[in-house]
């Protein structure tokens, strides 16, 4: 090849070609995309280098600030995200990456991902989406369906009517559950004589009308963080957030939610819904469904479940009874890019009711049209794409029963492991996995001991050192590459709730084998023998403790 | 071929393989992708049928709410996909699509969105994410320094700083705009003495504490729809979104501006933000952004510019004056997917001061750790994608002055076309384009010579008619496939503020051409001539008129 150095031009019909011609066979762009779309994995473990870059290190290639003044050739660019971002990334699909909830792809979905991209539909209304519409409309109601059961002629009363919907695809969980509530807060402060409604007189004035003296949502102590998010937005406060308590499974304790409604109630204050969790986001516990939604329905308030990451487990006839009660709710978020396994931005909260959401649609002259089918009436977000193609494809793809071995074998999968824990002589299983989550520690054998026998004292030191250890495993394990667990703090009340800092393990990845599972265990007690100072510290408590 | 009937197994073999074999060369899917990959205007062509299917006969293929029990092979489902999503799909990219803001796609964005979401990467955090949480900071940097031009010292100090936020990246503009005004809402309302801020305490509270009696927000007349959904759910109530005056270039009257200040003042209102328009959705007009600004910084008022739309025309040299006065702003909305030609899903907002975020920031206990670089404690959203790596992208193979090509013809393609407009006999140009964007109707000869010498009973009756018109005309155009320019309702002065529904086009597809424009008009005159019953109305109203 001759060594002509060539410069990227910016002319008008330079530009236009990048409109108009398509990368070539032989592009450097295109054979990436080939051998991406030939081996996913082994591109990502060629491409995606194991050990760490220390965080400030890969910063010092995203450091300049001013958009550039000459043009690149693609393919010089292509080379430089290869080196500088994909070898840099995260390989979330990897069978060892087990921290997080993201998990490996279907490999038909990145096709047909490309072919979403290229229509770049906008969901927002049908002059710019068309048959999208109601492909989005007909996947909200097959949630919802697998949800609520409820039959044919409902759906085809309901699924594609103007004025009503069954629910909003989001771009995640989080819009999701703000949207939930902002429905319920909308509902709950409603027109009413002169007042025309909070959605028109905004919060304080709907607060005198009603004569109440602040706003509540009721969520279990293991609420995700983003719900906190949510009531700030809603003018309610974190502080209207109210935490009631759980038991020694994470789960909501009935008797302090009925407590909570007595003293808010005393205090004048609304509580206008409460979240029911169905896989919390830390050890993947269900809470009581049925018994909230018998309160909440004594109560008037509305229910909404938050179940972003274990709706999914409804496809499964076997394991489906473990979200009872889920079909109560009012509302319901399911988050399609955890385990659906659809790529990141795939939110939805479905409604039971399909007049519920009138209480926040909006309108406009240039689109919106009252009596249009446009989606964007009944939507937090404006311009969307359509993601709902991909989970529409998937499920006729993957089918349901497809998705019900997938679930099984994650919570099997999960069983195992937690087994596999419990069986070693210096791990700690902290919680026992409901679905396919569970959390753990590395606690040395005689340190186990200890614990048993060690004073309240003791075992605050205890405690701090195998925080201390747990923090460095998790962080040495991540940095080496080889696989990824993810921590977090808990407050089991077997330690009497002392701050624990556990692993958190997420099985979603059905290419996750038994070996790969050991492996993980290996490699932490390896980390473990290779902090001798902390160890030594921890085996001096741990032998004070039993010889005292 | 042997025609050997096949049907899709489930079993966690099969299962498997959806993991890790990819469709092979000769799949469906594989040869449907190809030849997008090809020629995708092509490709779009043959598969998007011209002529318009009703909605309701659209419905009947996405009637089921019924998740499938069988599977179905990839290659029947993407045939499936085919014949009954794309090919009633909507052409966004085609020339003569100039109805909307949704344009043609670089060739170079759709592999790369491939290899972006085969990554499958969780922006949310670092641990899911890594290289591309620089990446996105970069791009947030970028922009910042198109809008406010601070130094290179500035960038390196805080544009990855982990306690600092140079703005969000955002699913698009509605949330960008939520996310501007939630910062300036809880500013505004911070906590002070006991009261410990509306984040933590809430609307009511807040309001009690600073003895406000409502909130509020001024924005023009024609300020977006979704700000009303933003006051919705930001809890000051759509009232409290208070229209400002417009004079007869759409643009915000700033004497009105003041009296709005000072009649809210003497009601005990607190204006927390004004929002200027940089590109108005239906008339793609610019506020008076240094006039504007002027007014906030004596109010001590938050200023946000909502440039979804127009921001992009700050990579023009030539016309970027036209948005003088937007680095005043305190926040600035901008959509990558509008005039970036970034696929649906890239908004931004930034701020001018890092640290104006701190006011909605959020920590969790497994993610988002006090001092972590982690993303998401400062986004409304949660999961989001790498979007941002195709934004980046584009900005390096495009540069600067690629966009400010674009953004160029844009705006003096519009002007042509204004001309073109206002050459015809029997077209009324309606709003002159600032940016790219203008409106017209159809109003023939001697119609429009009535419209000058009508009595105010006859305007209200010619322009009943003309709307009635007009909707037909954007109707049949749309149904007939051929091109799209969109509708939408105005009050222009010059009519008295009649109602008047008029053609909107935007004008951002590079490869829309002169002959495209004149055949849009042609195709308007000659459907205008096959409704007979209305223009004979029409005309007999304006024979009234002449001949009296």
């Amino acid at each position: 090849m001759v060594s002509e150095q060539k410069i990227a031009d910016v002319s008008f019909e330079s530009l236009l070609r990048i409109f108009t011609i398509p990368e070539g066979p032989d592009s450097t762009l295109t054979q990436i995309e080939d051998s991406l779309s030939k081996n996913l994995n082994q591109f990502l473990r060629e491409h995606i280098v194991a050990e760490e870059k220390p965080l400030h290190e890969i910063e010092k290639d995203f450091s300049n600030a001013a958009i550039p003044e000459q043009p690149e050739f693609v393919s010089d660019h292509t080379e430089h995200l290869l080196e500088s971002l994909v070898s840099h990334s995260v390989h979330t699909s990897s069978p060892s990456f087990i921290g997080h909830m993201t998990s490996a792809l279907p490999y038909f979905l990145m096709p047909l991902s490309k072919i979403m991209i290229a229509l770049n539909q906008n969901l927002v209304k049908i002059e710019t989406s068309k048959a999208f519409t109601p492909l989005e409309r007909q996947v909200l109601g097959m949630l919802h369906k697998l949800i609520y059961s409820q039959n044919d002629t409902f759906y085809s009363q309901w699924m594609h009517s103007a004025n009503h919907s069954l629910g909003a695809f989001c771009s995640g969980g989080t819009i999701a559950n703000i949207t939930a509530l902002w429905v319920a807060r909308n509902n709950a402060l409603r027109a009413e004589g002169e007042f025309k409604g909070v959605e028109k007189e905004g919060l304080f004035r709907a607060m005198k009308h009603y004569g109440y003296e602040g706003l509540a949502v009721l969520v279990s102590e293991r609420g995700h963080y983003s719900l906190k998010k949510a009531a700030d937005v809603l003018g309610i406060g974190q502080q209207g957030l109210v935490a009631v308590k759980t038991d020694h499974n994470n789960r909501i304790c009935p008797a302090d939610l009925k407590l909570k409604f007595a003293e808010l109630k005393q205090r004048k204050i609304k509580p206008f819904a409460v979240i029911g969790v169905a896989g919390t986001t830390e050890t993947g516990n269900v809470d009581p469904l049925k018994e909230i939604a018998a309160i909440c329905a004594q109560q008037s308030c509305h229910f909404h479940v938050d179940a972003a990451w274990g709706g999914a487990t409804l496809m499964s006839s076997k394991y489906r009874h473990l979200l009872d009660g889920v079909e109560l709710a009012d509302s319901v978020t399911i988050d399609a890019h955890k385990q659906l396994y659809i790529p990141m931005g795939a939110g939805m909260v479905l409604f039971k009711n399909p007049d519920a959401m009138k209480s926040i649609e909006h309108h406009a002259q240039y689109i919106l049209r009252k009596g249009s089918k446009d989606l964007g009436s009944h939507t937090l977000e404006g311009s969307r794409s359509g993601m709902a193609m991909l989970v529409y494809a998937a499920m006729h793809i993957i089918s349901r029963p497809g998705y019900e071995l997938l679930i099984n074998q994650s919570i099997e999968k999960a069983r195992y492991f937690a087994d596999l824990i419990s069986q070693q002589v210096d791990f700690e299983l902290v919680s026992q996995p409901e679905l396919c989550l569970l959390t753990y520690r590395y606690v040395p054998e005689n340190v186990q001991a200890a614990l048993k026998q060690a004073s309240a004292t003791q075992l605050d030191e205890l405690h701090e050192l195998l925080n201390e250890l747990t923090k460095i495993i998790q962080k040495k394990q991540r940095e080496t590459g080889l696989s990824f667990v993810s921590r977090t703090q808990l407050n089991p009340i077997r330690w009497a709730q002392r701050d624990t800092i556990v692993f958190r393990v997420v099985l979603a990845n059905p290419l996750t084998t038994k070996e790969v599972l050991s492996s993980v265990l290996d490699e932490q007690r390896n980390i473990a023998k290779s902090v001798p100072d902390l160890m030594t510290r921890l085996e001096k408590v741990a032998s004070q403790v039993l010889n005292q």
